[in-house]
C-alpha cells in the first residue's frame, strides 16, 4: 500500500536536508539564475523550452519545492488573500459564503488563507497578518482600524477590504449593516398586526456585533407607532429557552424576532411545549432562511439575507489588487427580505 | 472618527515604500544586525534593555513589520500550523472542533493557517502547502500520500499529522474510522428489534468519504443476522426527501440510519408528512448529537461522535514538533456511542 518514491538520483546526489535551487541547477546543468527564472516564471528572461523542461525535471526528481516566502520576498508580494478565521464556530450561512468565496478566488489564481489570530485584536492582529505579506486582506467584522489598514498597506498588501457596518479609512468597504435585518423583521411583524414585539439577544460571546444592530433595527422599524420592543437575552440551550417560555405569558408579547432560525427553532419548541399557540398567541420570525425553518411546523417565517456572492466579491478583490491606487469602494452588500410562512 | 496615525518622523525620514530594517536601524542609531537580533528575539546575543527599547520604538514609529517569510528563512521554520480548509462548507461539529483546536494551538504560541487548496489534490496540494514552510501540517481526510508527506518534511515541516481512516507512511495518524459510526447505529437499530434497515447516503459531493464507511459499518454490525441493509441515496433538499417518503412503504423498511442529524430531520419531516409513524412504523436515528435533534418531536435518537479535544490534539502537535525524530504515533480517536431518545 505504501510506496516510497523512486528517486535514485535524489538519493545519491541530493543532500539529506531540503534540496535547494543550487542542487536543481547542478542536476539540470544550468546556472542558479536560470533555475530561478524558470521556477518563478518571472517572464523577465526568455528561456528555451528544452532548458525549461530540464529544470522542471530536475526539480521534480529532487523533490525541490520553491519557498513561497523567498519568492514573495523577490516579487514583493504573493498571491495570498488573507482572511482572519472567525473567532466563533462559523454558522451555516457564513460557512457557505466562505467556501464559495474561496473557490471563486481560487479560479482567479489566488490562494485564500484563513489566519487564526487567537487573542490578537484590531491593529495588533493586522501586524500579525502583515508578517505573511498577503497581496490582499479581507476582514469581516468591525475590529480593524485605520492604523491597521496602514500597517497592511505598508507591508505590501495592495487591497484591504472590510466587511462590516462602517467604512474604515484607507480600505475598501463592503458595508453590512445588520440593522437592515432587524428593520425587515420588525416591519414584517408590525404589518402582521403585532404591537408588542420581543427581540432575542443571544448571550453567546461573539454575537453582540450582530445582535445589537438587529435589535436596533427592530426599534427603528416601529418607532412612533406605539409598538413596544422588549429585549430578551437568551442562551442557546434548552433550559434557558424553557425558563423564558415559562414566564412568556407574563411578558405579554404577541410576537418575537428570535435573532436567527436556530434560536427561533429553540424558542419555538419551548413555547410549543408550554402550550403557547404559534402564530395565534405569539408570532415567531427567524433570520437566515435555513432549510430547518421550512421543516418546522408551523413553517418558520424568516428574513432572507443576501451576502455578496463569491464570484462578485472575488472580482472586487482582483480589481482592487490590479489597481491599488484606485479610490476606496464603498458598497452596501447586505440585503434583507422577509419570507412569510406559517409562524407569523 | 477616522484618525491618521501621528508619525511625523516616519513622514520625514521613512521612504514611501515599505520601511526596512535599515530604516529602523538608522532611526534607532544602531546597526542592522542589532535590529535583527532585537526584533527576531533570537536570544543568541545579549542586548541591553535601553537599546532594545530604542529599536522597538523606532520600529513602531516607522510602522515596520518584520517579514514572517524572511524570519522563517533565517530560522528555518515558522510557528505556523497549516491545515487545508475544508472543500465543502464545514458542518457544526467540525466548525466547533476547528475553532477549539485553533484556540488551543494559539495558547501554545502557534498560528493556525487554513489553506484553501481549490482544485489541488493529494501530493500536488502538499507541494503548495510546503511553499509556506509550515512547522506542522494537520491534514483531515484521506487525500495525502507518502510522497506528499516526504515533500512536506523535506521542506522543513517537523510534524505531519493526518486525521483519516488509514495511516500514511511517515506521518503521525489520528485514525478516524467512520465505520464505527455506522456500526454503532446499526447495532442500536438491531437491538431495538429492527431487521430491515435503510441507510441514507448523501448525494452531496465531498461526503462520500464519510458516507461509504458509515454504510459499511451498518453492514458489518448486522452481518450474519439475516437483517437487510438498503442503500438510500438522498440529496439534501425537501423535494428529494418527499419523493423518497412517497415510495417509503414500498421499500418495506422498519428503520433508517439517516447519515447525520440534519439528514434525519429532513427525512423524518417528509416521513411524518407522509403519515408514517415514527418510531412505530420506522425507527429513525441520526448522528452528531446536534441540538436540533433534541428539539424534534419525537426526539431524535443519534450517534454521539467524540473527536479528539482541541487541547489534546494541540499537545500532540507540539510534542511532535519538539521531537521530529520520534516514531509516528498511531491513535484511534473517533469514538461513537448511541443516544437513545424517542425516534427509535
Amino acid at each position: 500500500m505504501v510506496q516510497i518514491p523512486k528517486t535514485p538520483a535524489a538519493a545519491s546526489r541530493a543532500p539529506r536536508s531540503a534540496p535547494t535551487s543550487t542542487d536543481v541547477a547542478r542536476l539540470a546543468g544550468v546556472s542558479r539564475a536560470t533555475v530561478s527564472y524558470v521556477l518563478n516564471d518571472t517572464g523577465a528572461v526568455r528561456i528555451s523550452e528544452p532548458t525549461r523542461r530540464r529544470v522542471h525535471e530536475a526539480a521534480r526528481e529532487l523533490g525541490y519545492v520553491p519557498h513561497a516566502a523567498a519568492r514573495s520576498l523577490r516579487a514583493g508580494h504573493s498571491r495570498m488573500v488573507l482572511m482572519p478565521a472567525p473567532a466563533i464556530p462559523a454558522g451555516p450561512l457564513y460557512s457557505r459564503f466562505l467556501s464559495e468565496l474561496q473557490k471563486a478566488l481560487g479560479h482567479l489564481d489566488y490562494t485564500v488563507v484563513q489566519y487564526g489570530s487567537v487573542g490578537l485584536r484590531g491593529d495588533e492582529a493586522a501586524r500579525a497578518w502583515a508578517e505573511l505579506r498577503p497581496v490582499a486582506v479581507l476582514v469581516p467584522g468591525a475590529d480593524l482600524g485605520p492604523q491597521g489598514v496602514a500597517v497592511l498597506k505598508r507591508s505590501g498588501a495592495r487591497a484591504v477590504v472590510t466587511l462590516g457596518p462602517e467604512p474604515v479609512e484607507g480600505a475598501h468597504a463592503l458595508l453590512m449593516d445588520h440593522r437592515t435585518v432587524g428593520r425587515c423583521a420588525g416591519r414584517h411583524l408590525y404589518e402582521r398586526g403585532r404591537r408588542r414585539i420581543g427581540v432575542v439577544v443571544p448571550e453567546e460571546a461573539g454575537l453582540e456585533a450582530f445582535a445589537g444592530p438587529r435589535l436596533d433595527g427592530v426599534r427603528r422599524a416601529v418607532r412612533g407607532t406605539g409598538t413596544t420592543v422588549t429585549e430578551l437575552p437568551l442562551a442557546y440551550d434548552e433550559r434557558a429557552a424553557a425558563a423564558l417560555a415559562a414566564r412568556w405569558r407574563s411578558l405579554r408579547l404577541d410576537a418575537v424576532f428570535a435573532y436567527n432560525d436556530e434560536y427561533a427553532m429553540l424558542l419555538m419548541r419551548a413555547l410549543q411545549d408550554e402550550g403557547i399557540g404559534i402564530p395565534e398567541e405569539t408570532a415567531v420570525i427567524g433570520a437566515d432562511d435555513l432549510m430547518l425553518g421550512r421543516l418546522l411546523r408551523p413553517r418558520l417565517s424568516t428574513v432572507r439575507i443576501r451576502l455578496p456572492s463569491g464570484p462578485q466579491l472575488a472580482e472586487l478583490v482582483d480589481r482592487a489588487v490590479r489597481d491599488p491606487a484606485a479610490a476606496p469602494v464603498r458598497r452596501r452588500v447586505l440585503d434583507a427580505t422577509p419570507v412569510h410562512r406559517e409562524s407569523t
